[in-house]
């Protein structure tokens, strides 16, 4: 847990198949047991189309970094550890599931540099291609940050991680007055490099205890003894919007599919929804009283969580759901204030909690790259995100305009991404 | 180099015997060949008479660390060190000395915590436990540090070190803008901890290669290839005051002897005086022109700073040699702005070189001490240590106003010790 001893050269990023987020395992099961040939392409997008990534970050080192990725198999203890999984549900992981695991390998992954872009996409089964998506963003982001140091010398680089301690110092003094509220860390994809990541979720669990309540990266759950945090992602909608034919019925309905789906595989314990992908309005129009009344709540990822907070809340109470048995988990480009903020304006009101990220794991004075890897195509068509966000949409934009008529969507919220 | 992965439990404060400054063994050298047996009693004295130190230090751990100290002997490759230094004169230590050594351990310390006082002194032969002073210093030292820090949290020391570092590197951006400031660490005695030094060392030898030019640590000096630097102290002033007889002319002509057996022994490399013992007016008033002549330059350790550099400069005209052939070293108090106002005032006059302690080692948001270990007697006689500054004065008032009138003593400046 010593970011000074950070070394930045010819270290492997990813030394662990765990270390990726727990939701890939979730979803990985779903999509292991239902639906694994589907043909599915991801790829990597730059959002911060101000800095041209060729030019930080060689192709071959890279390349080194993804290749010694593929070289990784799970190791006994990891297959104890993901056996032993009973947080959520009782054996939540199947043996089938973990003997598929057992041989897993990443699978090749199609890297270009062509005309300044660096083009990297996962191309192939769904359950053999989902696992590389905050693999790859570890690794890039990274890589990114290295080459932002590699010019530093010693007390530059020491000098810059001060300032971080610094900072995670000042966030954790403010969170201390305000024992109500939770969080987890969130930063796997976008941590500045991973001592780091490791070093800062140790602190806050030492300093937190009873405000930190997890982690979303699996292997520092396990090596730190944290809960493992994660349930679904926009890739789940995405694709699933694709695999029951093309119709308007068909592309509206995934939804609820996924969340029955969802529902058999993992019960209350993960009925946690993600409601933004094709606008969280359409997702409560279309959300049934049962699957309202049943589940334990819901995700915010893009659009004024204030907002959609207080939409939440009126939807609750419009169906006679007290809303206090609810929980939102806000998880956009927080910060600490912004936490406070969120958690002063709910509380007593519903319940909320914070999938912290970026700014937890990344805030060390150096420039933050919002990165994702996001679907492409799956079974043949071109997959679509609209999101409550109109700077975060994704796909054709003529599959955009349809999927928006499809959804009844209307959001006017734009606000560049921050990470 | 780490310093975040500073164990403060149950670690040794002290890892060698060549742990201590470089003066250590060239005065010890000189004692050792010219007057080994005079019994000589040093004792800790803690000049910042707000702290009592048997609240933060428990004689336990005291005596834990000083018997560690003492089970520790010189390795072969500290001797193969100690043997090859040469640059100050070919072959400076001798076989014979080097020989003492290699059988060497600390002697037995009396140690008592008695009415809220914490008492520990060295008696014995003078070649024996002058080894004690710098070892006793960080030791204690190292131990204040641990009870200010033993209470806080993870971050909170991590946050801690996180303000030494940034210090550390506003230091080394006010020094780049003046190349021609050299200076040395002298900071063993004073220093927060051990490896919080070796750190700071190693950052400004990287970092300001052509300015830093050596330490006083010898084990640093030889893990970092660096030249270990050290004359002498006032110790050996103080002794050689008492080895003569108690007439008034056997007191200040001790002064003159010591400078003669100094020569004898090491020549021009370090023909270095400390001239402030007895007050550095009488200093000069009985040095010999071809003392003057001869000699490297001068170290000031108390008073004014820029009156005492006026002084070494006209005498050194009125002597008709010129000062731009001498050097002073400033050691007293140094801070960087400090260094920087004593260079721009000097430049071009006269050589200055800087020897800079307690804000250099011991810069990280802590309480700093001002501890001496001081000869108290020597030859059965009380010492005195009057010094360019009242409030370093040392030794009974009587004696201490006995030489006064014999080195004509007339300084009247007096400052708190700042360290």
């Amino acid at each position: 847990m010593d970011p000074l001893n950070w070394k930045i050269k010819d270290e492997p990023i990813i030394h662990s198949l765990l270390d990726m987020d727990m939701y890939k395992f979730t979803m990985g099961q779903l999509i292991y047991t239902l639906h694994p040939t589907v043909p599915v392409t991801s790829g990597f997008i730059n959002r911060t189309k101000t800095v041209n990534l060729t030019k930080h970050i060689s192709k071959e080192e890279l390349k080194e970094q993804l290749d010694h990725a593929r070289s990784l198999r799970y190791l006994k203890s990891e297959f104890h550890y993901l056996r032993g999984t009973n947080e959520y549900k009782k054996n939540m992981f199947s043996e089938d599931y973990l003997n598929y695991l057992s041989t897993y390998q990443l699978p090749e992954y199609d890297l270009s540099y062509h005309k300044g872009k660096l083009k990297l996409s996962f191309s192939g089964e769904w359950t053999k291609q989902t696992y590389w998506e905050t693999i790859a963003l570890s690794i890039v982001t990274e890589l990114y940050t290295r080459s932002q140091v590699k010019k530093f010398s010693q007390i530059q680089r020491d000098a810059m991680i001060s300032t971080g301690i610094q900072r995670l110092y000042e966030k954790i003094k403010k969170l201390k007055k305000y024992p109500e509220i939770t969080f987890s860390d969130f930063a796997t994809r976008r941590r500045a490099f991973r001592q780091w990541h490791e070093y800062v979720v140790n602190i806050v669990r030492d300093e937190l205890p009873d405000q930190f309540i997890g982690t979303s990266n699996v292997k520092i759950a396990m090596d730190q003894s944290l809960l493992p945090m994660g349930t679904n992602a926009h890739e789940m909608y995405m694709v699933y919007s694709r695999l029951f034919g093309n119709s308007r019925e068909a592309i509206r309905y995934s939804v609820q599919r996924l969340g029955i789906d969802w529902w058999n595989q993992y019960d209350w314990g993960l009925s946690i929804s993600l409601t933004d992908t094709f606008g969280s309005d359409s997702f409560f129009r279309d959300f049934s009283f049962e699957s309202a009344l049943r589940s334990k709540g819901f995700r915010h990822d893009s659009g004024d969580p204030i907002v959609f907070g207080e939409k939440v809340i009126a939807f609750n109470n419009k169906l006679g759901i007290n809303p206090k048995d609810k929980m939102i988990i806000f998880s956009d480009g927080l910060d600490v204030d912004t936490i406070i903020k969120i958690y002063l304006h709910f509380r007593g009101r519903i319940k909320v909690t914070f999938g912290w990220g970026t700014n937890l794991g990344n805030d060390l004075d150096l420039f933050v790259l919002s990165l994702v890897v996001k679907v492409l195509m799956a079974n043949g068509l071109p997959t679509v995100k609209l999101s409550d966000n109109l700077s975060k949409g994704l796909g054709p934009v003529k599959e955009q305009n349809r999927f928006k008529k499809i959804f009844d969507y209307q959001t006017k919220f734009f606000e560049a991404c921050k990470y």
